[in-house]
Parts: C-alpha cells; structure tokens; sequence
C-alpha cells in the first residue's frame, strides 16, 4: 500500500494555475499532490554577450526551494555563497530539457529565463519543475505570438516529466516525500507527448538493478507523462 | 490623486491567509493591495552554540523576493554569493522589530526563524514583511502554548509596520511601486497596537525635510497602524 | 551619573584634525571623546558605467575599524570575505546623508568616495564618522572649487549626526560604548545646522517606548548636532 | 567513417597503469584513447562527523581537469571560487556509481575518496574515470584486506562506464571529442559486468529521440562494459 | 640625486611613537618619512584549536592599507573577498620575521596577533611593517612581564627591515614610492641587531644581476638595520 | 647521512620529459627524484586588456598540487574557494623569475600562461616547477618562431632554480621532503646558467642564522643550478 492508497501506476493529483505570476510573460503554479512549485518564464531581449550575433535565442533555468518548503525548514543556499550540486543539476536538467523541445532560431535573439520556486515539497520537485516549467515557457512563446514579436510559436514539442523508483522490489510511479527517501532507485524521465525520449536519469542507490526492472519504470513513466501532457493541454485550453 | 485612487491616508486593501505552509510552525501570506509576502516561522529546538545556558530563546529573520517578483526580472542573490545590503538591512530590521515584542526567556531555550519571501512585489515589502511575521510569530507561540512546550504566551505585545512618504510634498500612507520611487521621503514605522515606537526609520532622498514633515509622516503611520493591528486581530481569531 | 561625568545632554569633547590625509582631496581625522575615525573624500574622474551620460555625479562612502580599533581585538571583514550587515547598513547610511546635502548636477560627472576608517572605537562611530565625513566631502568640494574643476560649490547644506539613548530611563546624548550597550533604545539622527532632518533611526532593544520618549531622544539630537555644526564651522575657518 | 576509423561499436585501445601513485593506497592512469585520467584512492580513518558512530563507511569523489588537459586551456575551477556545475555533477555520479558496487557496513567506519584528475582529455572523461576509480577503489579494499584492517573486500561488484550518442542518425560507443561536440545526444552508462544497471543518464540535446534510438545506445554501451571489464579483470591480474 | 637629496646609503627620518592605540596590549606608529604604519600587538589567551595542549604559543600577523593611504585610492580587498597575494605575501612574511625572534615555549599557550595598518604609503611598507612590528610585539610582551603572566621575556633578538634596490645601475637604501617603481631591483632585508639573517628576499625585475650588485645591496640593508634598532632601543627606553 | 646517501652537495637524479602534454605549445614533466611537475606553456593570442596596444606580451604562472601528490592527501583548494597563500606566493615566484629572462616585447602582444601541477611531491617542487617552466616556456617559444609568429627567440637567459638548507647545522643542496621538514633554515635560489641572480629567499625558521651560513647556501645553490642547466640544454637538444 502506497502512503495515500495509490495504485503503483497512479500519479498525485495534478493542478496547474496559469498565470499565477501577474508580471511574468509565461506562469503556472503546479501542484502533484502536495508538491508545489511556482515556474515564471521571464522574456530578456537584451540577450548574452556570447549570444549576440548568432541568429539564435537561448532558454535557461533556475531551481529553488523556499526554506520552509520543507518539513524541515532548509537552510537558503545564499548563506553558503553558492548553489548546492543538487541545485545546479536540477536547474541545467531542466534548460537542457526545455531546449528540447523549442527552435532556437524562431525564437530569434532572445533569452527565455525559467525561474522553478519550490513553495512546498512532498517529493518529485524537479519532475513537477519541468513539468510545469513547460507551460511557462509555452505560455510566454504564445505571448510573444500574440504581441507580433515573433511570428510562429517556436516551441515544437509538448513535454512532461515524472518520477519512477522500486521500493521493496516494486516499481511505482510518482514518488513522494515518504516513498523516495526509502526507495532503492530512483529516475527521473522527462518524455514527449508523442513518445520521444528527452532526458533519462536512473539511479540505483543501494545495488544495481536489472534490465527488466529498468524496464518497467520506463513503462510507468510514459503512462505518467501522457497523462500529464492531457492535463497541460487542458490548463492551456483554459487560458485563452 | 494616487494610482489606485486611494486618499493619501488610506492604506491599501489587506488580506491574511493564515496556515498557507501546513509544514511551518507558524505562517501568513500577507496580502497588501499587490504586494504579496509568504512569513513562515520555524521552532528549533537545536539552538545556536552562543544561546546555550543562557536560559532564554532568540527571534531571528531572513528575508528574500522570487525572480519574477517584480515587474522586470531580478537576479538571485545566491548568483552574486551574498544577500545584498539592502536584504540584509531588511533581515535584521524584521529580527529586532519581533524581539521587542517578546519575552525570550519565557520563549525558553529555542529558536524561532522567520522566513519572509516576497511572491509578488508592488512597494512595501518590508513592512508587509514585518506585519506578517508578527502572526506566523505569534502562531507558532500559540503552536508552542498548545502543544504544551511552554507554558505562558511570550508575545507581550502586537505590533504592526508601514510605510509613509512625501511625494510632490503630500504626506501619503503606504507607498505602492509607482509612488515609492519617485518620493522624495521614505519612513517605515514599526510601532505596537498600544502606540508604542519600535523602530522609525526616516530617510530624506534629495534634501532634508523640515520637523513639520516629519511629525505627518508620523501621524499618518500611526492610523494605519492601528487598522493593521485590527486586521491581524480578526485573522487571529479566525485561526481558532 | 554618567562614566565621565558628564550631563545627560552634553556631548563628548569634540576635536577636528583637517587634512589628516595628505594624499586625499579632502580629509578628517574626528575625534569624539576617544571615538577616532579618519574620513577622507577622493574625487574620482572615472566614473562608473551607470553614471555617465546624466550630467551628475554621485557621493557613496566605505566604512570600517581597524581590528585594534576596539577594547578586544575584532576580526578583520576580509577574512570573512564580505562587509558585514552592520557594515553595510552603516555605509549605506553614511552615503545616504551626503547625497542628501549635495547637488549632484552641480558636482558634475565625477564621484566622490568617502572612506570611514574607525581608528579608536568608544561608542558612536557611524555618526562620528557623518559628522567627519561632511567635513572631508566639503574640503573636496571646496578643493575642486579652488583648482577651477567646478564653479560653484556644491554642497548646499550642512550636516552633523549624533547618537542619544534611553539608560534607567534617562535620555542621554552622544552615547560612549559603555552606555551603548546597556541602552534600551537606541537612536541616530541626521540633521542639518538649518534644523532640517535627514535620516532618523530610532530601535527599542527590548521593549517599545512612548512617543514621549521618543520626542525626548528627538530634542537632545537637535541640541547636540547644533553645537556639532558650530565645531565644524570652525574647524573649516581654520582651513583656509 | 569515424575519426580515427573505428567501428561505430569499436572502443578506443584501453590500457590501465595501476599503481601510478606510490603514495595513495589505491591509484590507476587509466588512458582510453587520447583521454587519460588517473584515479587514486585515499584511505582516511578520520571519518566525517555525520559517519560516526553509525558502524558504516562512505565512498565519495572528487573531479578536476589539468588546465592544459584539453586542446585549448581551461580556466582553474579554484580562479572562480567553486567547481563548476558540470564538475559537481560528475563527482557526484562518480561517487554514487562506487557506492553502488560496495558493502558499507562491510568497509567499516571509514572514508574512502576517490580523486578524479584528467591529464589529456578527448572526450569520454567521466565515463573513463569512473571505470578507472572503480580500479582504484579495488585495490585500496584488496590493500586493507592485505593489511588485515577488514576481513573481506567489501566491494561486492565490477563496474565500468562508458559513453554512447548519435551522430548523423548512428549510434556510435566510446564517442572521443571531435565526435562529442556534434552529437544530436549523448548518454552515458554504468554497468556491471553482471550485465545490472547502476547509472543511465541520457541526453537529447536538440531533439528527443526514439525508444528505438535509446536502446541502441543502450545495447552498445552493455557491448563496451563487457569488454572494459575483461580489461579491468586483466589488470588486476596483472597487479599481484 | 635622489626625490629627497638623501645619500644612496641614508634612511628617510624614522620616528616611533610607543603606546598609539591604548587598547592594544603593545602598539607603536612607525613614521619611516613619508610611509606611517600603525602596528599592534594582541594578546589572545583563547589559542587556536591546533595550538592548545602543546605547552608553546603562536604569533601572526595581519597588514592592510587604507584605501586613501595611496596617491590614487585602492580599492578595499573585502570588496573583492579575499586578501590578494601580495598581502598574503607580506602577513606570511611578517609572522615569519617575527617568529624566529621569540622563544615560543617562554610564550606559554597563548597567541600574540599583530597587525599592520598602513595610514600612509610611500614606499617600504614591508618593512616599516616588520619594523614597527617588532616594537608592538616586543611591547606585548613586557607588558605580559609586568602582568605577571610570564616569567621572562620572550624576546631572544631584536630586529628590523628594511629595503634596497638598484636604479639606473646604483645601489640604495629604503626606497621611496617614486624610487621603487623605477627600480630594476627590489630587495627586502630582515636583520638582528647582532648581525644575524632573518630574511633576505631579493627580486630581480627586468633582467638578472650580478653577485657584486647582490652584495652591494646587502651591505647597505646592513647599515641600515644597524640605525633603526639604534632608534628601536631609544624608543623602547622612552616608554618606561 | 642524507635520506637517500647523496652528499650534502648533490642534486637528486633529474629527469625531463619534454612535449609530455601533447596540446600544449610547450611542455615538460620534470622529475626531480620523487618530486614530478607537469610544467605547460599555453600560447594565448587574446591578450588581457591592460597588455593591449602596449607593444609587448606578458608571462605568468599558475601552481597547483593533485590531492594525493603528497603522502596524507591533501585539500584541493578550489573546496575553500581561493588558492591558498603558500600557492599565490608560489605562482608569483614562477612568473617573476620567468619574465626576469625574456624579451617582453619580442614576444609581442601575446600572453603565455604557464602551468605547473605537481604529480608528486617530495620537497623542493616550486623550484622543480621553475627549472621545468623555463624549459615549457622556451619550446612555447620556439614553437612560436617555428611557426613564423614571432621572428627572434625572446628568451634571452637560461634559468634554473633549486632549494639549499641547514639541518643540524650542515648546509645542504636540494632537500627532499624529510629534510624540509626539520631544516632550520630554507632558502630558494633562481640563477640563470651565466651566474646572474634572478631571485633569492632565504627564511631562518626558528632562529637567525650567519652571514657565512648564509653564503654557504648560496654556494651550493650555484652548483646545482649549474648542473641542472646543462641538463636542460641536453634535454631541449635531444627535443629537435
């Protein structure tokens, strides 16, 4: 039995609140169960230096949690004077995930700034990041549609992300806080709506695991991320 | 005539949403016209090496804004290794603000942390910050009091913030963005529901202003104080 | 009675070493009872990026103690690799103040720095050091006027500052370190030889105080920056 | 045709020098091509305060380039103050990687650091330094079995790394950097000899790929562990 | 003809004034013309951790300028976080010089802190440094004497520095600011007062020279070393 | 008796492996007994701005040390964020010494950067790092006028360095780790193959030493950089 009576395939709860961001040009609060994270898509023309004159635009990420996102309130990593490892990993999967996914040059000379604030974590933070993150910056893409800026939606694909992990020698989909903390391995899958593989990230812990174990949290995670993209697809409907 | 039509001494609409981080001892999204801070306050019992023995507790805070809080994007500050001046003025001014108003002997030998993170930013953030914190500070009293940690209620005093400056020489009350940067005084006021001063911060931007100014500028943040005090009040009793 | 027997609204014996420096454009070497702060103002031609092309110039000030400056030896900032807050929030303060009394336009695009070196520490340094400063920021100017660089002075106001206290519930004037530590409530002002106030600080330690005593702290401040800016006046006679 | 004619399943010639180090407890210059990194083991009894008392041991790693490593110098990580995400992102799949393969329990309260340092570099860094610590690690637990410091080698399984990616539609194993840079994505995997997953991390970097695509990459990679196992199992022959 | 008419074998005037800062357990202003360096000795009973229980003491030292100490403003090395390595040079230098002149089991379990405050540079701050350096420390200790918190002075040589150099093919003595910019070489002597070689570090700038112009310079340092313990005794006879 | 039966005036057996690093424009492992530097010298055409349209180029050096060069390992100094002081006045050391034997100007407006990262260490490695970079630096420029960029070798002296040391006592040449841990006094001599004197550090540890202790070392020092040099001329011989 899962802590709240899931079945092994099921996800959380999924609510995206477009918008939440008055000031951003793309936002969307998601929540996964008691996961929430807070993603802004931030329009910057005044591109890099390393960027000017390539005909190209960039997308970029940040990650962070509020101290009390927690159960135990966490220390803010600006007191220790830089990003922790685990930070800076989750924030370049998540550009590396979101460039995927977008033309560089329909964007043209512009960056795309993704800002993923966690406000409360029960675990799946940097699936529920990218996942929300997406709508974020598709949101921002049809914004600058919208204003004539550019004239076709660079974004070419619809993404999503979810987590997968064996905990007592059984794969389940969608860990939270309780689950991964004791589960033996851990991935993350970060697929398209149409069945592309974008990013895969497993992990064993304690002891290798078989070929057929890794596949089967592969099969979990497609279930999760098409049911995710028919939630994004919904949120966006609900938009306009 | 202010932006939003407000009289130069009408504060803007106020809202408290109490319990909004269900994993912190104590908190508040204070909502002040549109400016929004999450406070949150956290019980360690792990005090700090230098409280030990001393029999008596300490009240510290930090504070911080999300990327996109603002009308055009910020940078972390974890990006430049350290809090900036003014964060860190702001910290320290909500840590002093919150031990006036508490006896930390009866607190006992713990600790209790206040987040302050501004979620949407549109002028006075500090003092909707230190409005805040006082009712996630006095919830996680209650909490403590509840939970039979301790025995007596240490907060001995309400207290409440505000903003007032003087812009095209009127005194008005609770600067929003568009008024806060083209004033040509800035004052924050801390001061108790009893009419008690806390802290007084007056600072003239381009020439000194006179006495009279100064005692307006006073008398203004003292009303809009007192309505403060009331909200926080009703937001109190409905917790229980 | 007061350690050195001096009357709750008298100040320290004041004492001005003009062009301490020899090096600076301006310098004082102030000396407040056995507070003994070095102020030098450097004009800089080179201005920072974000100045040029305004027409105006910019005032900002540095402040710090020698390690030895104090009765125990405190650690240098640069072992811990940044200003503290206090440093911070007190340059933030001082640089403040002489923008308030200057006209930027008038000193045209060039910047002076104020450097606030605490050679002795006995209470009162932040305001020890505007009171120096102003004097160090007008021989610059004063200086700048001689060599033909500007035409009119641009220093349009005077300015001192000093500290006042409540101890057992007395308020005291010009606090020496053995008061300022065991004061209630402790309070900074900012103002200038016309009356005019420029910055106000006021924090209750541990408890609020009544407006009462407030407007007590207010009036020894009036008093004391007045005999303060006569002081100065002379030591600028003695200049020329 | 790749660069230096190779199959698209071909390794590049492997050859480890174990030993490299006279004073680590552990060492190995493990060269894959053009891509060297040596790899020592340190045995440190004076384990980290968290480990103590928990009747278990650690493995962690560390990771850095020479300067003149590559074909044009890179910057020392220590000019910008910290390791670069991309460094701590392999330390960290380095370290988990050999906790993966290790009984803690059976290695006692002690630390073992791997350290990571390529000397040339031609693609396939992490992937050779992780197949080369393994080395190290090994020979440090055959080193504190000989020294009867523990009874059994706690290292319970074989592993080595290896890359794989798509190049103009092709999967290719063992990329070396001309061929890196161009890759549409790149993947790395650590495996057992025994055929179990340990670590998958796969990257499309412009657009997803297939499922096909991904488990063509996946069954080179099982093709390169095998054979850069039956390398690692000669050369600890080769050590006694 | 040198800047001030001295000889090529002349000190600048030297002048010490004992007791500067009347915190400091020893202190000494040294005046070397035109170069002032503050220097105090800090008696510290709380011995680092890697000190205690070895039954000797420490000493270190510390050096800085004043930003304004310079013709052109220095930047403060807080600003950019971290002492640079000239300064790190000049402390490890110090510390040295002044560590092979006491007896540190005659110390006891204690750490003596000296630091170098340049008010005033022109030239030959090193060694005005160690200079005045020996003065404070030497002060500290008998102070420690008279305590009676040690039997016997701990101080087994005196001595003093100071610098040579060659310009235009000339040897001389105690460069000044406008002199040394312009020299070929740059050497620092430390000496006892009996004759004995603490230091020597001899820098050629632009090309080699010979032995015979190494010589020349080490006559000179020796002549002057001579004169300026003259002038240490005198002033160390002045404070009792 | 000496650790490995050398004389007290014999070099340890010397080594040179030129073109180790086979991207760099110049490189060298020198192997100096147990003591082994990776000497490599990087041609870099994009000067910093202050060397721009100066009309000559510049040399400077990095130091670093693998963790585990040393018998217990070390910390790499990137964890502390800074390089350490030891480090900043090693790096110094090198590039003044090198620049003190080219012709900056006919080098032209180019810059090389020379790194030493000790592979092993057993004393004396900042000299072994001088002795290898002077070979690094003259292939670099050699390659330079090889290649048609430059048209004169602007190296116009040959320089060696070696350290020389009094253990109980004896002046002796060369000292290997366990004799630099006990030697009472250790200096550093950089001397070009002509006898020209390039840089001397002489440091008595716990007391001054002679004037003819110190001239002894000196004359030991000349003996070694003789021999080293002609082991350098052999080495560059056989590199063409």
């Amino acid at each position: 039995m899962r802590p709240d009576g899931r079945q092994s395939d099921a996800l959380r709860p999924v609510r995206f609140e477009m918008g939440f961001s008055p000031y951003a040009e793309g936002s969307c609060l998601v929540k996964l169960g008691d996961t929430h994270v807070l993603c802004t898509a931030s329009v910057d023309e005044a591109t890099p230096p390393w960027l000017r004159g390539q005909g190209r635009g960039w997308v970029t990420a940040e990650y962070a949690m509020l101290p009390r996102a927690t159960h135990q309130r966490t220390r803010r990593e600006v007191t220790s004077g830089k990003p922790s490892g685990r930070t800076q990993e989750i924030q370049r999967l998540i550009g590396r995930s979101l460039r995927a996914c977008i033309d560089l040059k329909a964007l043209g000379e512009r960056q795309i700034l993704i800002d993923c604030d966690v406000l409360q974590a029960d675990g799946g933070t940097r699936t529920a990041a990218i996942t929300g993150a997406w709508l974020a910056l598709k949101s921002a893409c049809l914004w600058l549609k919208e204003e004539g800026v550019i004239k076709t939606d660079p974004v070419h694909a619809q993404l999503a992300a979810v987590s997968a992990g064996i905990i007592g020698g059984e794969a389940r989909l969608d860990l939270e806080y309780e689950e991964d903390r004791v589960a033996e391995t851990d991935a993350n899958f970060v697929l398209t709506a149409g069945g592309g593989v974008v990013e895969v990230q497993a992990t064993a812990e304690d002891k290798p695991i078989s070929q057929g174990e890794f596949d089967a949290l592969f099969a979990l995670a497609r279930r999760g991320v098409s049911a995710l993209c028919d939630a994004q697809s919904a949120a966006l409907a609900g938009r306009s």
